[in-house]
Order: C-alpha cells, then structure tokens, then sequence
C-alpha cells in the first residue's frame, strides 16, 4: 500500500477551535470543566480513526475572557487521563512545558499516562516563552539559550528515566515470588546545566514502551531539537509552499541527528467548518465568530495594503479600491486574503473564509477540505494533519462523516487502527530509554 | 444525631498494604499498572460508603523491589483522575510535596481533580524530606526550616490561585455573550521567599469550591502547618493514649490558629486482615507477608529485650524467657508486643499479629476491628480511620460486609453519604481561597 496520511485533531478546551464555539446553540456552555464531554469529542475523533489527539498548554490567562473561552484545557494530563479510560485506539499528545516544570515529574506523569492508555500517549517537549506563564511561576522567561538547553537535558532525562527499568525487568512472577530483577533496575545519575535525576523511575514499559516524542517549537533551536528527538511536529503554516519547505528542513535535521528522515513526520493545522456548501460553510462561521470580525477589519486593511473601514462589512471591495491593493508581504497570509476578496465576497464573507485565522482554513464542503489536505499531501508539504473543528459538538461528526469516507476512497487515509500504539499509529520506530544514535 | 466516625482508605500500589499481597491467589499480579483495577477498588470502598481515599506519595524507588511491588501507585493524580471517572462519591486524597513541585502546578491539577469528581479532591501537602526523593530532582535535601516556610507559603499560593476567579465569576451565559466576568478574576500577585504566584489560575469553582487539605506531617512545624489549614490530618500511632495526646494537640493547634478544633479531624491508621476468626486471620497475614518474618525476629528480639533467634520462629517463647523480658521503651508498640507474646502464641504468630506493623493490626473477626474503632473513637482518640486492607482484592470487602454493618448497628457510621462533596463528608467548613482567619 501507497503511504497514507495520519490525521490529528486539536484538542482544546471542550468547545472548538473558533473563540464563540462555548455559545453555539446545542453546546454546552459549561463545557469547559466537563470532563464527560472531553471524553464524548475524543470518542467522534476515535470514530473517524484519527490516530492522535494533540492538546497545547498555556498555564495562564490569556485572551478576552469575557467574550471567549480560554482555548486550553483545565488541565492537559488529567483530561487524557480521563481520555485514556474512554477510549480504545486513539494516541494522545499533551504538551508540557520543560521550562517549568521537572524532569521527574515529566516523565512519571507521560509515563502513568502512556501505561493508562496502553501505549497511546505522546509528549509535546516544548520550552514556555511567556512572560504570563512564567510569573505564574514567580519568574521571569529564561534566555532563550537557556531554555533550549534546559529542553534538551530535560527530553534526554526523561526519556532515561523511562529506560531506567528495563523491559524485562518486571517478572511478577507470583509462584517464585519474584516481583522485578534488581539487576536491570538502574539509576541514571544524569545532570545537567540546569536539571538533573539520579532515577530510576519504578515504571515498567508500556505496551509501545515508552511515549512517543512530538515537538512544535520554531527557529534553528527548535528544529534541531525536533530532529534528534521527534516523532511528530505540529506546524503552524499557511501555504503548501512555506509548509513544504519546514518540512524539508525538518526532514534534513533528523538527517543530520544521524536519523531516517522518514522517522519524522510533519503536521501542519487544518481549520474546519465543514458545511453542505460554501455560503453554509461561511454563514457558520459568521454564527460562531462573527462577532470578532469588527476588530479584524483593521488588520485585513493592512494584509492587502488597504484602508478598510468596519462599516463595509456587507459590502464587496469595489473594483477600484483592489485595483490598489497589495499583498503585505510580512504575512504569508496576504495573497490568499486578496484572491479571496477579488472573488467578490462581503468584506465580512472574506473574514469568514479565515484568511487571518492560525492555519488554512475549509469552510465549506467536504471535498474542498479532502482535495486540499490531497494536495499538500501528495506535494510532499505533509504527512498528515491535525484538524481544529470549528465547534466539537457536531463539527468532529460532519469531518468523519464528510471528509474521512472521501480520504479513504482515495486510499489517502486508513479504514481502520492497524495497530493498537501512538507509534503504530504514526509508524515511528521502537525505541526505550535514549535513542543510541542521539549522542549529545 | 450523635458524631459519627469518618473511615478512609489508603489507596496505594494497586494490590493491597502487605509486601506480598501482589502474588496473593485471585490477585492480578501485573495489577501494579492496571488502572482497571485501581478503579474497580475503589468502588469497593465506596459500596462501604468510605468517606475518603488516602493516597500517599514517594517519588523514589523504595524498598526490597526484587520480592516487593513498590508502596505507592504509579502517579498519584493520574489514578485520582482514573478514579474520579468511575466513582460517583468518595472523596479522594492525594500526596502532593510542596519541596518539588511548583505552586501553580499544584494548584492546576488539583482543582483539575476536584472539577472532574465534582467537589471530591483533597491535597494532602507535605515537605520532602528524603535524599533519594531529592536526587531525583538533581537537588539536596533542603533544611528543615526551608522546607516548612516553602510549605507554608505553597499552600497559601495554592489557595489563593483556587480563588483568584471568584464563585460567580463565570457566567457562561450564551444568549449574552458573555463567558466569565473580568471583574472578578484577579491575579493574586504572591510572593514569598521560595516560591511565588501572579495567577490568576482560570479554573471556575467546583462544587465544594476548592480541595479540601490535609496534612500528615510530625513534629511541632507539621502541626502548625496542620494546625492552621488541614481539615484532615492522617496519622501514624499506634496506641490509644498516643493517638488522643495527638488529636489533642491537633485540636489546640488549630485553636491556636484562630480555629473551632472541631475543624481538624484526626485519622489514625489501622490495618485490618479480617477473617472468620483470629485463626484464620493470622494464617492469612502469614500466606501474604510470612516470608518477611525470618528478617524481622531480631527487631522483635530488640523490642522485648530479648535475644531471639529466626529458628525459633514455630514455637512460643518460654516461660522462663518471657519472665527476662522488658519492653523496649524507645518503641511504642513494644507493649503491646510483649501481651501478645505472653498469650503462648508462636514467634511466628506474634510476628503475625503485626506487633511490628506501622499500624495497628486487626487479624481476626469483623467485630474485633469494630470494637478497636470504636474503642479509639469513644475515647476521644479518633474522628475516625484510615483503613489499610492488606489485600485490596478481597480485603476491603471482607471489611465493607463485615466491619461496616456492625459500625452501622452501632450508630458510629453513617449508612449513606449524606452529601456528594469531600468537605460534606468531612463535615469541613466552607472555604474559598485563602482562609481570612489565618494571616500569615
């Protein structure tokens, strides 16, 4: 069989993706302390076979609360855990921080987690830039030099850790009395510049060993580090173009960390509305976020080099008015906001079709969103995806009901779990305790 | 009605308090990883509506691991949250250090764990204080006075971060618009000499607002500690006269921190094998632990002030002996030691009884651990237990059929949960953020 993409869905604070999901009708607007309905959205996911869940982290207050949910889960492990418990084959990746948080703790929380799911979970080892994130902490934000030294002593460290018992070592062999072999229980007595453990840790292997190492940082230092150590990255990336070229880069980090580049696989976001039709797709998203497009209308003037007035939200750009317009060339977004806007559409459709939004956005019928994610797929820009539903509540149900048959039809997309693990799911190689290759 | 007593369970490493209750017949020996089975013990507990479980913590390896499965669950929280999802009214009590974790993690997850089981969370804060324990976080043991002040101001972090959104901030209403009012979420701006905090911490409150702490420290700066925030305290005592002189001082700690005494409850633990009859029960405690006996009979020696030998471990130790021989007054237990020697039991017999158990042992009928409880209770010495079945599998509900009717008869407890939160079953006060009785 051809090479299949893998598919993720972004796993946010039990609403959607779009800022007014939590006051759509038939959402639960105290969705975000429910735990059951975390475990309900996983479960749609888990249907359409997406082979992982990603969650981000920001450990602060951020954004306009009064209007809009925070877009981070209460709490990432402990939604998984209750993640773990209500699902069967979906693989699940938190995000945490190494900045603020201990090697130790780390490794024995992804470790209980990875032991929960039976072999499905997977960390996102990011550092934590905030100024927000690190008060709540009682600091300041590290140099950057610092942080990503600190990142790799702490992915090195626990993956050590996660080594520390030996994959034979637990025997409970009841009849002898045996319960472990000392002997291939070993400390690891790691220390570096700015964490340290001496191990081991009393956790036995999960059933894919050890999780599974993403990474979604940016720069030369996150690349480097997402080429020695990651399975996954998430990307943030708005053409085929810009997102064909990440990965190639990230594919030549893991080249130069001694690894097969295919040992890496690239995600780039994907936003989704999908809808029976265009103008459906559109008025969607005009219901859930519309009320944020005044504000917008600012920054869309800047993106085409115009000056445009949040009075004309109804109306079209006139023909002589995007005879002057200009792409701005310090957003990659520019170009695609003004193909969009010569087409005709209200300024408030414009904003509908998410040209400003973090990544691509589908809002519209299903074959849009598979004809899109075929192409970047078969131009080399990604090996899968990971899907923000507009609303989770029936916006994960209209992609595994609209765009998953389609993807399997091409033979683009899997028609069910081969496998039972994270690394099944994402075919990364075993690995227990540090990569051998890895030197540092 | 009349004060009834409050029975918690400890919830440790999956199988049950005794060493060799991992290869016990009808234990799941690999059940050191298996959440499905924590779960199901815990239901256990809560068919004998057990107010409480009590899950302590060491984040090292500990212990004889080649015959011995590790004490402790495999992570704390992340087996609460397991819990939290197949339980519908215990509460639930996890052991957080307040030496190696930051303040606003604590925070985080706790709350996370108190939102998930709708008010049943509790954090049992304590200082660590063990070098293996730090090694692991590539530190030192820090001074005593250090660890108590990062205690002291942890916990106070905590609180405040669990009331920095204030109990009608979130609104949630969706026909508005509006999600939670800024107005009251505030950052609480701490800072102490270890550890600090600007929060807010954007978790809503949960159904008894915040968790409930709980302390199990020692000494003069555990009980002020205690003194000043714990609702509950768990304890390690094994007399009578031991365990009122520490609810008492319990009790005007609290007084003396501005406090009703009735606030603080105190738990003494007990470990109970119960069976058919003392028999039986000692037979059972030497099919699951026997085996430690042969290493333990000079520590028995030491505690009856005599010489004694592992090969005498069949026979009871003669009247001529037992005439030499004197409790050894550095341990408390050894008292009690001596009667049980002087009934004519065998060495073996003695060890059986568990005269050197960090508890009080029952080993025996339903109605002799009773009548302990009740004993302890009525002598003011108690506000109720913590109960360590030896084996989970089948031990805690030889308790629940058997201990708890007899508790229930008697009118010392209650025949239902009353309330659905751990401050209900706890009988604790309401409380949001910092407690303003206690300035610091």
């Amino acid at each position: 069989m051809d090479r299949q993409m893998i598919i993720g869905m972004h796993f946010g604070n039990g609403y959607g993706s779009q800022p007014g999901a939590w006051r759509m009708p038939g959402v639960d607007p105290t969705g975000y302390t429910s735990f059951d309905n975390q475990v309900r959205y996983a479960q749609a996911a888990e249907r359409g076979k997406f082979q992982f869940l990603f969650v981000p982290d920001f450990p602060a207050l951020k954004g306009d609360i009064e209007t809009e949910a925070p877009q981070i889960t209460i709490d990432p492990m402990m939604t998984l855990a209750a993640v773990a418990r209500g699902t069967e084959r979906i693989g699940m990746v938190a995000t945490g921080s190494t900045t603020f948080n201990e090697p130790y703790n780390l490794a024995r929380q992804f470790k209980a987690l990875d032991l929960m799911s039976h072999g499905r979970a997977g960390w996102n080892a990011v550092p934590t830039s905030d100024p927000a994130i690190a008060a709540n902490y009682g600091r300041d934000v590290p140099r950057r030099a610092e942080k990503y030294q600190r990142l790799h002593e702490s992915i090195q460290i626990v993956q050590a850790l996660w080594g520390s018992w030996e994959q034979d070592a637990w025997v409970h062999d009841a009849s002898s009395g045996r319960f472990a072999d000392p002997a291939k229980i070993r400390p690891i007595n790691l220390r570096g510049q700015y964490v340290g453990s001496s191990g081991p840790l009393p956790l036995p292997p999960s059933e894919q060993g050890q999780p599974v190492i993403f990474q979604a940082g940016g720069g030369d230092q996150g690349m480097e580090v997402a080429g020695r150590y990651a399975s996954g990255v998430i990307g943030a990336v708005y053409t085929i173009e810009d997102a064909r070229a990440q990965r190639t880069a990230l594919r030549n980090a893991a080249e130069r960390a001694g690894r097969d580049p295919d040992e890496i696989k690239f995600f780039p976001g994907l936003m989704t509305t999908i809808a029976p039709d265009r103008r459906a797709g559109l008025d969607r998203r005009i219901a859930v976020s519309g009320h944020t497009f005044p504000q917008r209308v600012g920054y869309l003037g800047q993106m085409l080099g115009l000056r445009l007035d949040a009075n004309w939200l109804d109306e079209p750009l006139s023909q002589a008015l995007l005879a002057t317009a200009r792409p701005w060339p310090q957003d990659p977004r520019s170009a695609h906001a003004l193909k969009i806007a010569r087409e005709g559409w209200s300024l408030r459709d414009v904003l509908a079709h998410g040209v400003i939004d973090y990544h691509p956005v589908i809002a519209g019928p299903a074959d849009e969103a598979a004809d899109h994610m075929q192409a970047w797929f078969e131009a080399g820009a990604a090996d899968g995806f990971w899907i923000s539903p507009d609303v989770y509540e029936d916006g994960i149900d209209t992609f595994v009901d609209g765009v998953v048959p389609i993807l399997q039809e091409r033979g683009l997309f899997h028609r069910d779990y081969a496998g039972t693990t994270l690394r099944d799911h994402l075919d990364a190689p075993s690995q227990y305790g540090l990569d051998p290759r890895i030197a540092d």
